[in-house]
């Protein structure tokens, strides 16, 4: 290939092409960040156990019994499959004889366990002293819980999150969005790339370790700010914003009255024209301009009031509607889609964000594709593989082992 | 310098050491976009309005009526600002000879408003033909919501965060942390790292835009996924596990019963060991192998059964007390933290998750560091620039303007 087809074909998800990432990530946090750097073209070689794969495959239900699960088609889209036996000493050694081949080194076992398994930093380092090391864990080197195991809603708990969602006086709730998981691994996956950026001009390795509890702090500096402002807790506002004080802000009844038939709307305290836009739209145009509900600390002394105006016009409309309305009219205003309606949503498909996958034993399965668009549209979905699908791809590229070696590989169970 | 004193510097926070980066964002998602290059090291400038900077600075309470916002210092560390009136022909000159000598280029105003501006991405790019040019907006190009405003909350309406977080049977909840505005700008950050790393061999310009509805189907895939398994939308479960059937998942009231004393506890369906372990803890080990509670499937039919054991023992325990017992038995468990207990927590500050910047005009202020260790330790934080702070730094080195040439555009009000 020459340089100008190089050149040509390096479109949507190629920016990390002749990246290698050997990837021991399981469930979602580790593999959500290996699958970011998968969709952006990096060869991301998933390491598996020969018998049943990651417990992330057959952990949670798929299109059929024996299927692979729809939360592991999520979380390892891009990827390859390499199934290697950790226990056998000649396993071990090809994971070891592969991280002399790859750039990046990926895991997020229990504390502990990928040491215990002979495989950890300085052990890679030595083998490898230009790779890059990330490791997810629940807590971070040095705190009281440094041992502690750790899934998406420990991580939510310990890290704010909890405290800060739910219901007025009521009890702390857990965001349905998997932040402890992914938003974590969303924070690994930069730091990997800015290493890989140094990396490529210095050939310099790096170790990045990331705590889940910590990675909460990234998303929750709102309410650290409110907190600094009136030095206490935060306390929850259901629909409504954290820092208080923003009036109108919340959800609002739209017909014909479902769980999650309502819109939001929201006027800012930097924009005085959303207010008179707002009023506007539910018939009250008589009172722009007038002085008990012109300013942000007017209108917080006029809560319910103000939420019964704008209740009184939203009930009368279907949210999407009422989104339509209000968002032409300039005021910032949302309907709350439910998942199905997510799923089933033309657009997304239209605009490639949602892709149908055609996986080779699952079938057909409509999924996100990397949100981002490159050059216009968002990366092609590529299925996650089968359980050790690239056994021989890999092992034949990264490693040159000939038909015969790979034969005995699997024929001894180490593969 | 030579090669051993650039790879002795090429410490924590040095990744990105040469990438220059022209920020034009505004509030929370385009600014933690470019905050977490500029914590990996990258040179980003604000450019911001000579009056009185980007609406985040002063839009927002800070430690006192004149200072800026503890909301700008959180989304600003280790940036630079320099001060332009874009209306003016001469500041809008200025801004382009800046974009031919920037590596990326960042923008979340309204739709339409660059383009206004006169800095849209065919201007830019024929200046500088391998920027990497990125957008956030509200919704994608092609979505019948195109044209919208959007912030934080209208991202977890419409990109159904929302509509999985509440009480059962309640209304959707927004959750407390920003994903809407930050988990949008995570996302941003990688595929910007992406087209550098190509960049940095090829040249190669790039187009990104991202919209943050879009980027909410990112973090809830383990809604969309228990969606397509019961085909039906996904609904509220408290602080439980919205795909449902994991028993035991929640939270249980601790001593002395505030709004946050509880603590998480949860057992894995994957690993029959943690109930076991949870048994041993609350004191039933008699249950251990009992087949009334022994698989996933028999618990999901005692719940409340289940769930009044555990609040029985958590109740006699302080959270923390609660969380290491659990810990220290192999249950997943993690206590409730407020802010406030966050802000205050020593082995944050210990770590380095946490640091104490001395802002100079706003004093001193502990606020968390990009999370992620590169070598053992975060980044070091350095504080949010003062408006304007770096006119003559950026002038002269980007732009080789010399003393006169800056004083004449800071009496003429350009910058």
């Amino acid at each position: 290939m020459n340089e100008t087809m190089v050149q040509a074909q390096a479109a949507v998800g190629d920016c990390l092409a002749g990246v290698r990432v050997l990837d021991l990530t399981q469930f979602e946090a580790g593999p959500s960040c290996t699958e970011a750097l998968a969709f952006l073209g990096a060869e991301v070689v998933k390491i598996e156990n020969p018998k049943a794969g990651e417990p992330g495959r057959t952990g949670f239900r798929g299109p059929s019994q024996s299927s692979d699960s729809y939360y592991f088609m999520l979380f390892n889209a891009n990827k390859k499959s390499v199934t290697v036996d950790l226990k056998s000493p000649r396993g071990l050694q090809l994971v070891k004889d592969m991280a002399a081949h790859a750039d990046v080194f990926a895991e997020n076992f229990a504390p502990g366990a990928i040491e215990r398994l002979g495989l950890g930093y300085d052990v890679i380092k030595a083998i490898n002293p230009s790779i890059i090391y990330a490791q997810v864990k629940g807590f971070g080197k040095g705190s009281p819980y440094e041992n502690n195991l750790a899934f998406d809603m420990i991580a939510q708990a310990t890290g704010g999150v909890m405290s800060i969602t739910g219901e007025r006086g009521g009890p702390p709730a857990k965001p349905g969005c998997t932040l402890g998981d992914t938003g974590t691994g969303m924070l690994m996956a930069i730091s990997i790339l800015g290493a890989l950026y140094r990396r490529k001009g210095t050939g310099q390795g790096e170790r990045l370790e990331l705590a889940m509890q910590d990675a909460m702090l990234q998303y929750i500096r709102v309410a650290l700010a409110t907190n600094s402002v009136f030095n206490k807790p935060v306390e929850r506002n259901g629909a409504k914003v954290i820092s208080g004080g923003t009036v109108p802000s919340g959800i609002y009844k739209c017909k014909p009255g479902g769980p999650n038939d309502y819109v939001y709307a929201y006027t800012s305290r930097a924009n005085p024209a959303h207010w008179h836009n707002l009023l506007k739209v539910i018939g009250h145009p008589e009172l722009i301009g007038d002085e008990r509900y012109d300013t942000p600390a007017a209108r917080a002394q006029r809560e319910e009031e103000i939420d019964a105006m704008i209740a009184a016009w939203a009930c009368q409309h279907d949210k999407r509607e009422a989104m339509r309305i209000l968002g032409s009219a300039g005021v910032p205003a949302g309907a709350v889609y439910d998942t199905m309606e997510l799923q089933t949503e033309p657009s997304f498909e239209q605009r490639g964000v949602m892709q149908t996958i055609d996986h080779p034993a699952s079938g057909k399965f409509k999924m996100p594709s990397w949100p981002v668009r490159h050059g216009g549209r968002p990366p092609k979905v590529r299925p996650s593989p089968t359980l050790g699908q690239h056994n021989d791809d890999v092992l034949t590229h990264w490693l040159g082992l000939d038909q015969k070696e790979r034969d005995d590989l699997r024929k001894s169970g180490v593969i």
